[in-house]
Formats: C-alpha cells, sequence, structure tokens
C-alpha cells in the first residue's frame, strides 16, 4: 500500500513473505477469504480486513505499570499510539519517577492503581517490573478490571482463564540467535 | 532443577509444560535423545544438553547500538550477562548519552564503531535505534566482522546471507494480544 500497489496476486504476496501462495490463500480463507479468482486481492481492503482481525479498527485504554527503562521505551512508541494502543497512565513505587512525565504520560504512584482503575477504562496492562512484583501487581490489575496483560516480566502469570496474557520472552529470543549462531558454526566446522 | 527434582518422565515434563510427553520425547529425540525408558530425564543432564544445543554453554562479547530507554534497558538485564551474553559496549550519537555509562558499560560514539571492532571480537550487537539508520549501521557492524544481529529496529535488515538475524517485532505481540482481545469478545458476544 505504501508502494502505491493496488491489487496483488498471492504469486506476487508469496514472493514477498517467502510463504506459499497455497499458504497464503488457504490462511486467508480460514477468515473468510478477501480475494478474487483472476484479480488477485485489493490492497487496501485486505489490509483493512486483516487490521479487523487483529482488532486493530478500535483504540484501547493502555497503562504501563513499571515505568523504568523498558517502561519507558515503551511509551515513547509512537507507532503502538497509531495504531489505536493510547498509553494513558504510567505507574512506579521509585520516587524519582513518580511525578514525571513520559511523552506527557504522567507516572503515578503504584499505591494509586486500584483507585486509577475505579475512574478509567483500562483494556491493556502493560508489565514492565521486576519478577518478583510481577504477580501481586497482576492481581490487583484484574480485580480492577482489567483483561489483557503484555507481560514482560520473567515470570508465568497465574491468572484468571478469562485474563488473556502475551508474554514476551526476550531471553528467549537471544537463545534463539545463539542457536543459530551455534548450528551455523557447526555447519562450516564440518565443511572444513 | 530449582526445585530439587533430580529426574522426571516426558509425561511430567508434558504437565508443567502443555506440551504432549510424544512431541517432548520426538523433539529431544530429533537432537539425540537424553533420556532412558523407564528412568525419564536426568534434570541437570538435560539442562546441559539443552544449554548446549541453544549455544549456552559458551560466552558472547555484545555490543548495544542505540543507547535509549529500550537500549539500556537491555543492558541493565544481568540474567542475559549470567546465560554468557556479557554487554561490553554500548554506541550511541546522543552527546547528553556518549560518555556515561550504564551498569559500568560505557557509551561510546557511533563514530568510533569501526575501530572498535577493529580491536574487539564482538560476536552479538543489539540494534536498538531507529528504523532510518539501521540498515547502514547494520552494514558497519558487518563490515567489522559482526556476525551475527539481534534486530529491535522495526525494519528487515538486507544483509548478507552468512550474517544471522534475529529480528524482535515487539507489534506483533502487541497485535496477538489485540487479536486475542477480539476474538474473546466475539466469542463473548455470541454466547449472549
Amino acid at each position: 500500500m505504501d508502494n502505491g500497489v493496488e491489487r496483488i496476486s498471492s504469486n506476487e504476496l508469496s514472493d514477498r513473505m517467502q510463504v506459499t501462495a497455497s499458504q497464503i490463500r488457504q490462511d486467508l480463507n480460514n477468515f473468510g477469504g478477501f480475494g478474487q479468482q483472476g484479480y488477485g486481492y485489493n490492497v487496501k481492503f485486505l489490509y483493512q480486513a486483516i487490521g479487523k482481525i487483529l482488532g486493530l479498527d478500535k483504540t484501547y485504554n493502555v497503562i504501563i505499570v513499571g515505568a523504568g527503562n523498558l517502561g519507558q521505551a515503551l511509551a515513547n512508541y509512537v507507532r503502538f499510539e497509531k495504531r489505536g494502543f493510547r498509553v494513558i497512565a504510567m505507574f512506579d513505587i521509585n520516587p524519582q519517577l513518580v511525578g514525571r512525565k513520559v511523552r506527557g504520560i504522567e507516572i503515578r504512584h503504584l499505591d494509586t492503581l486500584s483507585d486509577y482503575l475505579k475512574q478509567n477504562d483500562i483494556q491493556i496492562a502493560t508489565l514492565t517490573l521486576p519478577k518478583a512484583a510481577a504477580e501481586e501487581v497482576a492481581l490487583k490489575l484484574v480485580e480492577g478490571g482489567v483483561k489483557a496483560i503484555w507481560n514482560f516480566a520473567h515470570t508465568d502469570l497465574n491468572l484468571p482463564k478469562d485474563v488473556i496474557v502475551e508474554n514476551v520472552h526476550l531471553s528467549e529470543s537471544l537463545m534463539q540467535l545463539s542457536y543459530n549462531i551455534t548450528r551455523h558454526q557447526k555447519g562450516k566446522d564440518e565443511k572444513l
């Protein structure tokens, strides 16, 4: 779409995505199918349809609990806001952070979290705090009505089943990298 | 291992991991198999064997290019160091950051990167800088002999085939979350 392409075939998509054309057709058909035989896909329509599947046609109020470097990095990602994820408050216990603002977003004291949740409709809470505090805070969030948690704390949260948790384990990604380095090195050694 | 468990069956692993026991056996057999019929797996041995597969039995010199919030957050993850990933330098162009230290790690000027790479053996470079600068810096890293890049910039890097790139797309994880919220909400609406 950015390149001005108006329609695209599954074969052209396949070249760009390095996934087979039949896989692309099959995946999209699972959601109803958005292409036409002989025409392919209308790019703008497909973009909107996929956005709708992903829930990007709505806006979400987001809070960030843990205003350290990682929390601040996430608060600064303007592109999340463009996709409908509006960070409206941050929380921390560090007196050097409480009261400060990041991109206009106030850092509040964690003690005020429950009251805040009573007065605001929050769809997503981001957990960027130490492992030891994560579960206790998560339970407070759930009590306050939050139904979705984006969890960067290095721990699996034990929460009611209707709470949606998306874990980000950066160390898994780093291990994937070291696995590939090791495999690559092994491949080179075997060729010698 | 942390809980003092010395041996474990694939069935017990299955309960903990929520993957079928046969999948676990099959996966581990792909790497040679580490269990014994009727005994199961020796936990300490399995931990070491998996660590070796993942390349965690070695140490890696890591640099972080981009010393903003995200770069600093990664530099502060002591647990990466415990796994053998030693961050030994950071780079940035921001005069307010250059010369400062994060957890004892100096932030150097990006202009000194190529010289630094001549004098130091770096296995992994972490890219935590804006998209616009990522590819140029990545090419400099590759010229300097870096063979593995952990890429947090929101762009696909176009690099020689022997360079290993692990992309971290945080927005994909956030979209997974919003997809699950949407699906969950739809499920509830349909029940009404």
